[in-house]
């Protein structure tokens, strides 16, 4: 692995080079993380003029519970507690004779700044912007096959909720059901707080477990995730509660269903963000659910469970290659719920079979 | 409650008018919501010169899980969606007649405080620094209420693990099972992931849950906390697995005890941070373990987990009367183990039954 990290860190100083920094300090824990391995609390990652050092405040666990630090990268420790290992790597790059510094302003507090500013004077400090995030957006075939692991992981958690009692439930044991069978399956933890919604609170995207139990007839969605060796996935369905869904919900299902394919079918290396969105929210705003939909219809997923890409109406850019990302769309309806279907896919050329479908689990409105 | 959020309002402005400041903005969650009752995703603060306002990037929710914004608070949510409230507050207390604005620099990132400088460029922007952090370090009979409450939770879930079978399980196990305790109990959720740690693992601050398994001879430490109405609590425990402790685990426990009664005992209105830190510290550093001992000895808790004050060598300042601190010395021998024992209390005058213990779970040895 410690060859796709020095490549990683060769690729970002490139496009610093090009910028015209000599050198780069990158704070964002998932950054760090994807640049050096490991991501110890505090720990940012110099990339300086003569050495690229990860350093930390505290010294570096001996076992990490989430990813160990590249052995090619030294690892330089602050002398006592509190200090700012920010702060500490400024004067260095200043100590190995860099004039300008890239920084990530868009992590960094106004106070650090300010403290690099005046450990090192003389230090030009320029914004670097979201390098190193756009990096993370194509990931190579070692990250996929996490986001894999981790989504099967999701599916066999869904699946064995699935075969349990759910009538008489609430959503917060759901919740946490779920989370443990993650965590038995083998995932680091959950991707993220999982959301489990009963009746009215069914289809509402993040939506935090309640008290609420499981009612006959009730729509149930649940949206959950594994992170797997610091990847995360996501996975949303939704069921109906009881033998004989109500018509409505059948309608509502079946359209969001068809919003959901569109999104996926729309999923082509090349295709405009903006194109996958529109045609995931076509066919819900032409049933006269405009008002109803969220922000977005999906987005890339990774070290962070929201990442670039965003689908979305104003979304810029366009899908590669080799880009996970989630196709989402849902409708809730104020006071009577309603229907989320999500799935993590990885565009893939026509060539190759077109997009990788992550989550398996089955998408038919299952009556529970 | 709404007068208490409007009574802290007027607190801070009064700071901030002293300062020199017309006006103040909030950003940090924490701060948010002890200043308006909730802290919708996103949200910010603003205390201008003619109206306090709770900026919210997208609608708040209508049924939070956390918290209600006080009613008296006018609430303005942005029009678009990728706003960011932060921005929108500047230029609202620029329309709003202030010259200057105050803000918290400590949470602001560069890059925000870049966008409010260039929304509002007339507006002088000063750094609110921790004065929000300082007003929320005494608490009130209602806030310490919620941590009392929260403890409770958190004694019971423990309890339970106790009855229970460990040899054999996993760490990962015992820390899901006592967090689906805690909500079983009336928690929000966890106040921090929970630790447990085992064998080698065990007394380890901080230590994240591994699959290693539980076995005869173990030492097994447990660091816990729930979350009620936002507050945080903690406790800690280290129990023996097995009938008969070593004599070097009886004996470490013993100065671990000793040590954790120390500074517990140390708690009174007027002591210095620094002298309790040094109490709870003493015993262990003359038993040769000052390099195994971890930087502080205890801190204090309420809306966030680790908060001020610091019980610590280099801390300053000193303990008033209604602050809610951990006193919660450790040893980690690496590669045998350690002991920690962790309590949560507030401090109280002598003449009210001095400090006043919220985690009642006996600090005996058990052997389990």
């Amino acid at each position: 692995m410690s060859q796709v990290y020095a490549a990683r860190r060769t690729r970002l100083r490139e496009r610093c080079n090009a910028g015209g920094s000599a050198a780069a300090l990158v704070s964002r824990p998932a950054n760090v993380r994807y640049l050096a391995g490991a991501a110890p609390r505090g720990a940012v990652l110099l990339l300086g003029k003569t050495e690229d050092l990860l350093i930390c405040s505290t010294p570096p666990d001996d076992r990490p519970a989430d990813g160990r630090p590249d052995d090619a990268l030294p690892v330089r420790t602050l002398p006592g507690p509190g200090g700012d290992a920010a702060v500490a790597a400024a004067g260095l790059a200043a100590a190995q004779g860099a004039e300008s510094l890239a920084t990530e302003d868009h992590h960094l507090t106004v106070v650090r700044h300010r403290a690099m500013r005046s450990v090192a004077p003389r230090l030009r400090l320029s914004d670097l912007g979201q390098a190193v995030e756009q990096l993370r957006v194509v990931k190579d075939e070692e990250e996929i096959s996490c986001l894999r692991i981790g989504a099967e992981i999701a599916d066999q958690a869904l699946g064995e909720l699935l075969e349990s009692i759910l009538v008489g439930r609430t959503e917060r044991h759901l919740a946490l059901e779920l989370e443990r069978r993650l965590v038995d399956h083998g995932a680091d933890g959950p991707a993220f707080p999982t959301s489990v919604g009963t009746g009215p609170n069914s289809g509402r995207r993040g939506h935090r477990p309640t008290d609420r139990r499981v009612e006959e007839g009730d729509f149930l969605s649940v949206c959950l995730g594994a992170t797997y060796r610091g990847y995360r996935c996501e996975i949303g369905r939704t069921f109906v509660i009881g033998t004989s869904p109500a018509d409505w919900q059948i309608e509502l299902y079946d359209l969001v269903f068809a919003a959901q394919r569109a999104g996926r079918e729309a999923l082509v290396p090349g295709a405009a963000c903006r194109d996958v969105d529109r045609a995931a929210r076509q066919a819900l705003d032409s049933a006269g659910y405009a008002e109803h939909l969220p922000g977005l219809t999906g987005h890339g997923v990774g070290l962070e469970i929201d990442e670039d890409p965003q689908l979305a109406p104003a979304a810029m850019g366009k899908l590669d290659a080799c880009v996970p990302v989630t196709v989402e769309p849902g409708v809730h309806l104020p006071g009577r719920g309603g229907v989320r279907i999500d799935d993590t896919l990885v565009v893939r050329p026509e060539a190759d079979g077109g997009p990788e479908l992550l989550t398996i689990t089955t998408k038919e409105l299952l009556a529970l």
